[in-house]
């Protein structure tokens, strides 16, 4: 008989023990208190600030390693760390510390005739997965997120950020360690083998939710990939619609906030919406606005004729997510029109309704289906800590489990406790 | 030149249009008031009773169909319709129609320092997908349940009972007719080809999540297949564990209960497990309680040296959801281990411990990370039902989104709702 041989992937290995240590420690974080929690992220923010110089070597080996492989301008502002950006990841571990603990909350309570008592009670939902790109804050934002909120994390940095990925996730150690909390409640996966990232989305048994963060095509990989459940943000269509009863002043200003005040972020404004009626009075102020603010405008027929500088508009244009400094403009016939063509071409994200008749907006804030649906303000406030959640891992389009904002209350669930004094089941 | 020949599977064609029109009936399903909704129910309800002969026909041939193909005498009990289940449908749609409706609830609301408020509302998912097997009353209980929640569905039936769930969807549908709303609200697959679940599971655009009732061959077909989230119930390896402080007739009534009230629910406690200090002194009633109701005992070494008839359990025995008049015993050393075989060999289902030791309870209560826990209380009170929350679509184990009884309530999602005064973000 010839012996067999074994082959076993490494990486597969590897993987397996990473999501065993996450679901151990999950298990002592699940029970961990409040204060050792705190403690834990004040410590990895002390870790933070004291270690500064060592982050800042590890990154720029990550900024040469890009240069050498000619990455992006963009990428590498992304990229780059400097003394403020690490205060700033610090200060974010401190601000989550003094958030309140969703955990052990009870949610709701109630006897039933027998005398069973139940409680909903809220615990944590376990080991969290996180997929993330170029940043490398995104390791101590996340990590301190999913502590607050009593789940281990597997982090995966984008290569890019590899070394100061691995510099900051030493520091959240240092914080676990000095509250006496498993290190392994906070994992960086240890190389930077895309493989890793597929062998992660099948780790249905170690990994409870994974959430993605960066670019479309990486959350279009994972979501298509994943046999885990998915907490996704895939685009930000959002639109402002200008009602015939809006206020000319709140319009212009709304418009020109949730375009231009960053074009960048997900809450950015893409397509302006105007009812006939109020379009000529109107629309050339909101267009000289937003073109003298460098915003090119590209609009219907009916917009085009308010100012000759508004360039046309293809049907491709209303289903475009530009995070740049481009809108495009429609004229549609009243309220139901604007609602069905949000509900049409956006991306069930946040979008924003000027108008001083209260019926119109509460039409608007019922029927428009997204997460986030505003009342005479702008679409940029679509964010958990303009929301007063404190810090937050993304904003969902998803209508599953969490919705809008992800702050630490979302990266929870919840059990039943139930006591009685004997009771069977007749 | 020769024309192009379009080869369109006519499957997927019918498929898609089944999406569409859902989602168009969810649209309006979801600002459909109350009374509208409850109005239907209860026509459905009536239209039901008034069609009886018309559905024990459609039941009839699928008896006599499943005769023909020699299908196994439990799967005909589920599949057998009689006036007393049919009443029983028609009534639990009416219970229905009496809970309250979640739909637009605030579940919170708070201002900002800039003047915003902000609400939290309860809103529909959309579209719900069911795929069930062959008990004809899912039709009318899945169904009642998504339209009270505001939800349109789309029910995949088991093959065995098409003819009774389409003459009971015809009632559901008479119902939305009377009561104005879209028919399409409840569409049931019209064909029984295998290929219809398959696409189903694929159609994120249109299903918002799946739902799948059934034997475990089912679920776990649906969800290593499904594209759409899904909320599940797999297993319901559920434990009770007689702690050293327990009252002994309380345990006894307890373990008798959780086993033998009714062996194929997925509540009914599957491994006991005794505290050391206490085995001697309660095992040997609570084993000859077991064998005289009927139930198999298999047991460790240290339970089988209480009683001769004990058969030796193993390792799988732990494992195993018998759904039967079997149970496996274990006797461990202290709280802890039992915590930690119910979290090790458990499905996160539903554990009980008997004690009169409050903190004891409180640990496992806290440390079982089970969907639903019980101190001295029978497991076979897992049921939404039982817990004050009408009807149920099933269990979940999962923890995203919903765990534990799945009602109307877990049937939703939220959405912000913003109203400002002109703000922009600074």
């Amino acid at each position: 008989m010839t012996a067999v041989k074994h082959t076993v992937d490494p990486l597969l290995g590897e993987m397996s023990r990473l999501g065993a240590d996450a679901r151990a420690a999950a298990a002592v974080l699940a029970q961990a208190p409040t204060e050792r929690k705190n403690q834990a992220l004040l410590a990895a923010a002390a870790a933070i600030r004291d270690q500064s110089a060592t982050i800042l070597e590890a990154n720029a080996r990550d900024i040469a390693n890009a240069e050498a492989r000619g990455t992006a301008a963009s990428l590498m502002d992304r990229l780059k760390l400097n003394l403020a950006r690490i205060e700033g990841i610090a200060k974010g571990l401190e601000d989550v510390a003094a958030l309140p603990d969703p955990i052990g909350a009870t949610i709701a309570e109630w006897d039933r005739p027998n005398g069973l008592r139940i409680a909903r009670v809220r615990v944590p939902l376990g080991v969290i997965g996180i997929v993330y790109e170029s940043r490398p804050n995104v390791t101590a934002d996340a990590g301190g997120l999913c502590l607050k909120s009593g789940n281990a994390c597997i982090l995966r940095g984008g290569s890019d950020s590899f070394e100061s990925s691995s510099a900051i996730t030493a520091c959240m150690r240092d914080g676990l360690a000095a509250a006496g909390l498993p290190e392994a409640a906070i994992q960086l996966v240890p190389t930077t083998d895309r493989a890793a990232v597929g062998i992660m989305l099948t780790m249905t048994d170690d990994i409870d939710v994974i959430i993605p963060r960066g670019g479309k095509s990486l959350i279009q990989r994972v979501a298509a990939e994943s046999r885990i459940p998915v907490i996704k943000h895939l685009d930000g269509i959002c639109h402002v619609h200008i009602d015939a009863a809006a206020d000319p002043r709140k319009a212009r200003d709304i418009v020109l906030n949730a375009k231009m005040r960053r074009t960048s972020v997900c809450g950015a404004a893409e397509t302006l919406l105007v009812d006939r009626a109020i379009a000529e009075a109107i629309l050339p102020a909101v267009i000289g606005d937003l073109i003298e603010a460098g915003c090119e405008v590209r609009g219907d027929e009916a917009t085009r004729r308010f100012d000759a500088r508004v360039k046309p508009a293809t049907a491709a244009d209303w289903d475009t997510e530009y995070l740049d400094a481009i809108i495009s403009v429609r004229v549609v016939d009243g309220l139901d029109a604007a609602i069905d063509h949000i509900n049409r071409h956006g991306s069930h994200h946040t979008d924003s309704v000027v108008t001083e008749d209260a019926a119109t907006a509460e039409a608007f804030l019922n029927k428009v289906d997204s997460a986030i649906v505003l009342w005479n303000a702008s679409t940029q406030f679509a964010d958990g800590g303009e929301f007063g959640m404190g810090a937050e891992i993304g904003i969902s389009t998803g209508k599953l489990h969490a919705r809008g904002p992800v702050g630490a209350e979302q990266l929870t669930s919840y059990k039943y406790q139930v006591r009685g004094t004997g009771q069977t089941r007749p």
